[in-house]
């Protein structure tokens, strides 16, 4: 008989059928025992009889998180006392049992039931294999997935392009902080920062529209709840646009994402209304004094004014999400187009969710006489970038994007307490493993 | 007025539009100018009169592969004499146009007309964003886009979860051949050769069913035309399955992939019916002799003897995938499950495309046990291993995978010289520019 999943167990309610998952609970009781079986899809009992004793062996010295497969009749779940009116639930009275995979006695962490306390972070992502088999971190992928899949389906519709760009680049990229070396045969290379310069190829290819995703790296010796050495870019990137056909784009396709979660994850999550909210810098900083909040300058916004700004615009208007525009030239990349009438300040934004700053973008500098001023004006190397200025020598559209950090969405998406929480095997400045 | 795509305006046939593109080619013919302009979507025949001064003196002096912006009225276009019962097709004649971006007057490489020879591959890839602008070469990325879209299709319906897994390792990974070192602060990291030991954690978490893509790297001195040092890996992996169900499930994503591309991109392509052919490593030695192909041992197939076989099941059924199972031992992973009455064999197998090996997979074997003495014999270093192994003391299910090299398949379905060819940005021993 093939294994079917729990909850397709459940919608089924009656019948014979094969389960197979990790023992989560295991209770022994008068001749009975009872295991809590948990699967990618839910949770169920199993009833074992103390007479059945082929079935019964299986499990009697098992320990907890042992794989089984068990086959037996589903039947509805007595209600318990005071609880006749709860919706109907079933287990499954087990006739055969087969052991999969023992596990040992001594768990270094325990896989916790719904409400226990959890270990520090740093224990749980030691045993990080223990600590996502929790239902409630299992699920921080399933969000990941169909968000992404709601992004995909989005470009899709509207024709982008795919591409994937290299991570081993020869010069230590666009911004000049801090980049990973790498021994490269009898040369140096560097791990990419972003893949900024590649998707404005890509502009210069003539491909219009393009999409990403794939692994940024950045070697800064930041501690906070925000920040990894290697995380996951969504990049997009389209032509004969401005910053404002960004933000459009943006916002829907981030729609696109929170409907996509909706429809296949058992979730609380609201879809962010069209359009979101936009406030131009120095609104920003004007909203926030008018809220006795305390500003830091004029050029930037830190932390603190992040969230600041995000509380505001949440009792204002409901909303999570908000645009900041117009960034001084002195805080942004060399790239960025600069508005004609007002030279010190960019055609870029920034996307706020919930107090933290989870996109950049902007329009670029497409002409190459004002891109290699702009360059020199912030002290870059132009013979270090050449490969990439010669991009806007032999025709390049009009173009601007922006990059998702995928981890920090999901993060305050779910109330996770660190971007480390939202990622498979999270890398820092002191973790390489496992 | 916005500006719409080429193939739109062809499909709408007349009427004002604005279009935007580079320009392709440029004829003067007594009063009149006509350019092809080529943009995402198709080229069409712009027509500039001379007695237009505006319009005609901002195209008058630009180069080829200069980018205007154009505004003006669709028309039939004549047909040429003895092509009268050739499909209609469209011009416009230009009212208005716009100068976006001038390309110098020296292309380092000509963006060829159809027909036209191409220049050597490092000359090419030397200057891909030009070389990329060639419709044919800018339909490698299309037919990718919706490759994998086909591939997300089938996943996401069969309820996969994506996962992201890192790139930078603590060791120097499964299989102990070369791997590029990374300056990690003050250690060293490694660059991942494969994501193999993470989606197997994928597993023990319990998440059943996993997909994943992202560069891995390796190291090799390799001057092939199928081997880069960094390419993009289509991984998946699937929990309670042996290496049976992953071919199952492999040419079914591999058909999703085929129909997603016949349904977006113009292109002659025939979608692979099911099931793949299946051999045994053993049957294909024998095939090959019976072909009066020279086999070279018993234990594995060289990649002349790859295309031999896949010419003979093309001829015999007319199929260009061949699951060839059964690999030896010898030259299979330590962590490949084993038949149990034939240990000399393991549960494995790989996916040749006409003539070239685009995917391993295999049945992983599961108990600890018998893993640390498989990985023992192949003198694997345990403690290194320290953290895979641990996925195997706490529970975890039986299961199987396999990785799909992306632009193989791509490489071969369309007929490139080199995989280089279907790579945005190959990196190889001696490139890492642009």
């Amino acid at each position: 008989m093939n294994r079917i999943l729990i909850k397709d167990a459940k919608a089924q309610g009656s019948g014979q059928v094969t389960l197979a998952g990790f023992i989560y609970n295991k209770r022994l009781h008068k001749g009975l025992a009872f295991i809590d079986l948990r699967d990618v899809s839910g949770v169920m009992q199993l009833v074992f009889e103390e007479s059945n004793e082929a079935a019964f062996n299986v499990i009697k010295d098992l320990n907890l998180e042992s794989v089984i497969k068990v086959n037996g009749e589903l039947k509805e779940k007595p209600s318990r006392k005071g609880q006749e009116d709860a919706p109907k639930d079933y287990e499954m009275l087990v006739s055969g049992a087969e052991m999969l995979s023992a596990a040992d006695e001594n768990l270094p962490i325990h896989v916790l039931q719904k409400g226990d306390a959890e270990p520090d972070i740093d224990t749980r992502l030691n045993w990080r294999f223990l600590d996502l088999r929790q239902p409630e971190h299992l699920k921080i992928f399933k969000v990941w997935t169909e968000f992404e899949r709601g992004l995909r389906a989005y470009c899709n519709a509207k024709d982008y392009t795919q591409i994937y760009t290299p991570t081993l680049m020869s010069t230590s990229s666009e911004t000049g902080s801090e980049v990973f070396e790498v021994k490269y045969f009898d040369k140096k290379a560097y791990l990419g920062q972003s893949p900024q310069f590649y998707k404005q190829m890509a502009m210069s290819v003539g491909l219009e529209k393009v999409f990403m995703t794939g692994p940024v790296f950045r070697a800064e010796k930041s501690f906070t709840t925000r920040h990894v050495t290697e995380f996951t870019g969504w990049d997009f990137e389209i032509s004969y646009a401005d910053h404002n056909d960004v933000m459009n784009e943006e916002e829907q396709m981030i729609q696109s994402g929170f409907k996509a979660i909706k429809e296949k994850v058992d979730i609380d999550i609201e879809v962010p209304t069209l359009p979101f909210p936009r406030l131009t810098l120095k609104e920003v900083k004007e909203k926030l004094r008018a809220n006795n909040i305390k500003t830091d300058g004029e050029e930037d916004l830190n932390p603190e004014e992040e969230r600041g700004i995000c509380e505001i615009i949440k009792k204002e208007t409901g909303h999570d999400f908000l645009f900041v525009t117009e960034y001084p030239v002195s805080i942004r990349a060399f790239y960025h187009m600069r508005f004609e009438d007002r030279p010190e300040i960019t055609k870029s934004f920034d996307l706020l969710y919930r107090g933290l700053e989870i996109t950049t973008g902007a329009q670029r500098e497409h002409h190459i006489d004002i891109l290699e001023k702009q360059a020199s004006e912030k002290n870059m190397n132009l013979e270090e970038l050449a490969d990439y200025l010669n991009f806007f020598r032999f025709g390049c559209p009009p173009h601007a994007g922006a990059g998702i950090g995928m981890a920090r969405i999901i993060m305050k998406m779910l109330n996770l307490s660190s971007v480390k929480e939202a990622i498979f095997l999270p890398r820092d400045v002191k973790r390489l493993t496992p």
